[in-house]
């Protein structure tokens, strides 16, 4: 089980508790990735930062990089593990340089310098079923590296989905994206209008009819790229309806066919 | 071998990664324990946070415990393990919270209230041992947890003291503590006043002689206790000269006889 929780949920002490002692509830292996929340943006503030996006993707420049290590890596991973040590599960907090977790490159643009944000190269499959196999579950933050010594700022929904694929070669794999919406919308101003099952044909026909958020569009890529590559099922959803989620009682359920 | 960098070296980017290199050299099973540096301090002082000390430790208020979680566990861990693994060495950071590590509590003291300080109460060594035998080099930030979700800033050498004592029922473990001097100094103000070798007899008569510097003090208290614990070999000097501490060519050896 490859859960990745996002959006404002991580913002939100009560919403992300709640969150973590439903998933402390799972059974069986599990590896829960984490996003960021707003916490690095407020502390880039307050230090005199400024934060760009393109494209919806943040422009990591060095002290932008410098924050994001210690808040996705420091503050919000160790935070999360003890609050799940708190729970009774034996979790690891890791970022994607530990045990050499994800090698990435610096991205390679045409028009746009990223800065310090990494595109996945590889995952060390043997390093983390070893962590699993201790029956730990581990807890991922969103910054690889380059091998040579450089960090880099990679998106989560990503990692969720490279490490899903690499663990789908050793385990029957469920990757779920839960975040603070109840699922894929058909409007995003209504959390009733949920799209209960998504496959490639109707994700065609939702993209041509611009009739979803693109928002969700590198999610929804991810996840049919993990679908191809061996993951048995993906659930996007509301994070505080995990249970239901995993059960596929909520939520939208991405399928290959 | 463990081994606790602290001091200056932490801070300058250079001296930090010559400090690797050798680490890095160094054979077999490896645990590194960092301190925090001035970096934890310069980062409050910009968003306003004003720290203080009490007998040189810090009081760690809500605020402190942010900035040294993400300091300590997020932005220097992170550093060591990217660099550790260019230098091919494989290497893990964790804090104290991941795996159970060392679980503390809130330090009890009948007049000063240090906030969120933690003093060790139990390790996991079968997890250590776990990352250990996966051929992990596992990288330790000072930030213990006590069990019910709170995380605790805690002493970096004592940590190394604990982690060591729990291994030497494992192994054969030299504990190192290296900084910025050559060793116990018997002038503070010369270098070259490094004192060799000492023992409980001499420490004794060195403290009563006012002849050692007040801060070296909690050091080698925690050199002793873990000597009288098991630990072969504490060894005291200059984290540039990492080999020649390790081999017994420089520095201040603590022994129990």
């Amino acid at each position: 089980m490859v859960i990745k929780i996002g959006g404002n949920i991580i913002d939100d002490e009560n919403k992300l508790s709640s969150f973590l002692k439903e998933f402390a509830r799972i059974l069986g292996k599990k590896i829960l990735v984490h996003g960021g929340g707003k916490l690095a943006t407020r502390l880039a503030g307050q230090i005199g930062i400024q934060q760009q996006l393109v494209d919806g993707r943040r422009i990591t420049d060095a002290e932008t990089l410098k924050i994001v290590t210690m808040v996705y890596a420091g503050y919000i991973n160790k935070n999360i593990v003890a609050s799940l040590q708190a729970f009774g599960i034996e979790s690891i907090g890791v970022c994607d340089a530990d045990g050499n977790l994800i090698k990435a490159h610096k991205r390679v643009h045409p028009t746009i310098d990223y800065g310090f944000v990494g595109d996945v190269d590889e995952i060390n499959s043997s390093m983390l079923q070893g962590l699993l196999e201790q029956n730990l579950c581990v807890v991922v933050a969103p910054i690889t590296h380059d091998g040579n010594g450089q960090l880099l700022n990679t998106n989560a929904d990503t990692i969720a989905q490279e490490l899903a694929k690499a663990m789908s070669s050793h385990y029957h794999v469920r990757l779920v994206y839960s975040f603070e919406k109840n699922g894929v919308l058909l409007n995003v101003e209504d959390e009733n209008s949920v799209i209960p099952q998504i496959n490639p044909a109707s994700y065609k026909k939702l993209k041509e009819d611009r009739a979803i958020f693109a928002g969700m569009i590198p999610k929804l890529d991810n996840a049919f790229t993990a679908l191809q590559s061996g993951v048995q099922k993906v659930i996007i959803g509301k994070a505080e309806d995990l249970t239901n989620l995993i059960e596929g009682y909520a939520g939208t359920t991405i399928i290959n066919e």
